[in-house]
């Protein structure tokens, strides 16, 4: 019988890098901030993206749980060990420093937004994403703080993902720009 | 003060369809295939995904739960009673039976694996994608039915994805192919 040699790629062949080469590697110029979380595992999950799309740092906020969390380290898998971040309560003094340095983007459904697929992210610039509360997403005196507000375009019944599924897709189409 | 004129869209303005709209809606040639999924938050996640981009159809296959579960109903909010499924224990007969229409892509880091920015969708093709189990991913039994195989580039420590954000990375990038 004719067999394909396919097979899952060993840990050696993926090429991970050690904790210590992640320090020391230069972040693409990404921060996530992440304000008024409910679900500690949303958390977790993007803090795996923050791994594995070497990002700058993350900023928890308000109620968004942080490190040491069971709920966090169930779904991070250790990325909550690697990757730089910091709590702050108070999400508009962690725009009002980055603000100097990077593009505050919120990722939300409003009257201003661009579709996600014609969003031109540029290499030379650095961006700062906000993902909000699952239900109630980002308050409008947060969206009056940001630079640009990026949707992903949905066709459906709910135009509601997951927030770890949406920092995904952003985050992954973001990353594509610095690979 | 001046202050942007920026706010969340409401439910009118995000042109929601309804129930009915989406049988009747011609759906995007995608078909997702989740076997051995462990955790039905993941396969909630996935309901939306489904929803969100129109796909034809999810089959749940092996160990994924399938509807009606408390934990699908969790984080599919709905999407579940919206998204066309089916249950079918053996994953291969299903690949036997779409391969004639459809490309059967395995989403798995193997050595015959192309990168997700570097592969080409093409608007005249249908895709069935196939996400396996959070932790031993898709066997090799699976991958030798199967005709191409995608993974996500990544750089970090890890080089693991939640299988829903992974989902959501891929649909994503399938979809806006036909917008």
């Amino acid at each position: 019988m004719y067999t394909k040699n396919v097979y899952q790629q060993s840990n050696q062949a993926l090429q991970r890098i050690s904790h210590e080469d992640f320090i020391q590697l230069k972040k693409n110029p990404i921060i996530i901030i992440l304000n008024n979380i409910r679900s500690a595992h949303n958390v977790g999950a993007i803090f795996r993206l923050g791994d594995a799309f070497i990002v700058q740092k993350i900023y928890l906020c308000g109620i968004t749980a942080h490190p040491p969390h069971k709920g966090i380290q169930k779904t991070a898998l250790g990325a909550e060990a690697v990757v730089d971040w910091d709590y702050q309560e108070n999400i508009l003094s962690v725009i009002d420093t980055l603000s100097k340095e990077y593009e505050i983007i919120a990722i939300e459904q409003t009257n201003q937004s661009q579709a996600l697929e014609y969003y031109t992210f540029c290499k030379k610039k650095k961006y700062a994403f906000i993902f909000g509360h699952e239900v109630t997403g980002i308050q409008p005196a947060i969206l009056q703080q940001c630079n640009a507000y990026i949707s992903i375009t949905q066709k459906g019944t709910k135009h509601s993902l997951n927030v770890s599924t949406c920092a995904g897709i952003v985050l992954w189409q973001a990353f594509k720009n610095f690979l």
